[in-house]
């Protein structure tokens, strides 16, 4: 099946222990898009500014990532410059914060792509999420949607609005339960349940990941990753993972669900090797087969199973 | 095989947001062994003064506990006071720690604990783990040692010595960290391995437990606990559960440390549910083995394996 992935496009700089890096390549779209490309057919919707290099217009295509919704806009391409605390990676500060041509963004899907069987509404405004949501035709088959502290904080009305309608919710644990306003991660997810979605993905970085598929819980350490450089796009990279691996297999039971959670857990590590997209624009499918295996081999307590 | 576990045994007076227990049963060796029991005979070494209630020496022999090696000295059990953080059981302070005749202990084994064939040297100084370990006869199979960042920061040389001659070394992901230097985990635990010992247990709380065996990763979640009371002694259910069940199979491979792990992490959940060891006396093997059992479903890739 193909998926539709909505979000942000921007040049980001990031200052991390290992370095800086000016003007480079994100945004939540960027990162969904390029991970989810290894799995899926994917038609990215978002909004550059007249500035957008043409290589990384060619870079998206290149991943055979459909950019016939991608709209370029009089001005510059949205931009945001974050530094990551030297010891600890969960911990980073906004420098800057420029929405640019994002500001007035308002996206207008066009008659294909209103017709696609799956879709990922990227980390942005919940209201442009909603926008979107509202334009699809038929039913999708499954729709995921990620966010933030941020749209928690701000948006919170419009986010439980656009929750309702969705099927798969990330979040990360301490978004989670700011968002219901539950102590444990476990009532969390079942107070999301009762909101509409089926699926409720909540992420935990170094510690891995917790899904509630239709309230039967899986659990899955993350990737043992030696060599973190930017954080910056992992769970971006994770949604991609995640919803482009469903999208490949057009099946949604309890096998496809954790198969998809570790693809995405994969996708998460792969980001975080290099800044920018880097990393996820040198490896190919074997590498990241190779490390789901691993991922997998990681997690039996019967290693006579395989 | 019998476990023999020495630790200290400890009136602890806690408070949590759930409330206050004063002077109730607490210590290394008393959450250590009352876990263990489940799985496997145990004998305990440790001191307790003249104040130790009779109620509480029963409890010990009421779960098979072999309290021979308990030594009765003149003057005050072991007092420890200390309070979580209402917001974050991660975060403790220590408002009072009495050694009493702890101060002066000098364990002797028996000849008949010298030849127990597994070893669990519970938290407590490494100088006293070293007297212990070197008072053993003929080689025991399996010899654990859990510690505290306190031993890390104040006797590292006296903890190095000791380590160098164990085969399981219990830490958590900060300690370990902290004692071998190194920036990840991972690398923490081939440090270890290097020193000596085959197995390393790195304990992640709430973030479930990495463990290496003979440099092997296995990575498990926690047992979804929803109801934490008293983190005091979860550390220690966990080390007397993993020792416990391996003392049980007499067989060390990459199954039966991994399912060792299993009962380890059910074990801290049980002990974490109530003050003081009151949850660890009121459960069952069949709730052990309901807990393991859902713990082995959550982790599971593929939900038709079972």
């Amino acid at each position: 099946m193909t998926l539709l992935i909505i979000g942000s496009i921007a040049y980001d700089t990031v200052e991390t222990k290992s370095g800086l890096s000016k003007d480079s390549l994100g945004g939540s779209a960027t990162y969904c898009s390029l991970s989810a490309s290894f799995f899926s057919p994917v038609r990215i919707v978002g909004v550059v500014g007249s500035d957008f290099k043409k290589n990384d217009h060619d870079l998206l295509q290149i991943n055979e990532i459909d950019t016939t919704g991608l709209e370029v806009a009089d001005g510059d391409t949205f931009r945001w410059h974050g530094r990551y605390d030297p010891d600890d990676f969960n911990k980073r500060d906004t420098l800057d914060t420029r929405l640019n041509v994002f500001a007035k963004f308002n996206p207008i899907l066009s008659d294909r792509n209103r017709t696609s069987k799956f879709l990922f509404l990227g980390n942005i405004d919940p209201t442009l999420q909603l926008n979107v949501l509202e334009q699809m035709e038929n039913s999708p088959t499954l729709v995921g949607l990620d966010t933030m502290n941020y749209w928690i904080d701000t948006e919170k009305r419009s986010l439980e609005k656009v929750v309702r309608k969705i099927d798969v919710l990330f979040m990360d644990a301490f978004e989670i339960r700011e968002f219901t306003q539950q102590n444990t991660i476990y009532d969390a997810a079942e107070y999301v349940h009762d909101m509409g979605p089926s699926i409720v993905v909540i992420k935990k970085g170094e510690h891995g990941v917790v899904l509630s598929h239709e309230g039967n819980l899986f659990a899955m350490p993350a990737f043992p990753t030696r060599n973190v450089v930017d954080p910056t796009g992992a769970g971006d990279s994770f949604g991609g993972g995640f919803m482009g691996y469903l999208s490949s297999v057009d099946t949604i039971d309890a096998k496809s669900v954790r198969q998809a959670a570790g693809f995405a857990s994969v996708m998460g590590s792969i980001a975080v090797e290099n800044f920018s997209v880097r990393k996820l624009i040198e490896i190919d499918r074997n590498e990241i087969n190779s490390r789901f295996d691993q991922l997998y081999k990681l997690t039996i307590f019967n290693p006579d199973i395989r």
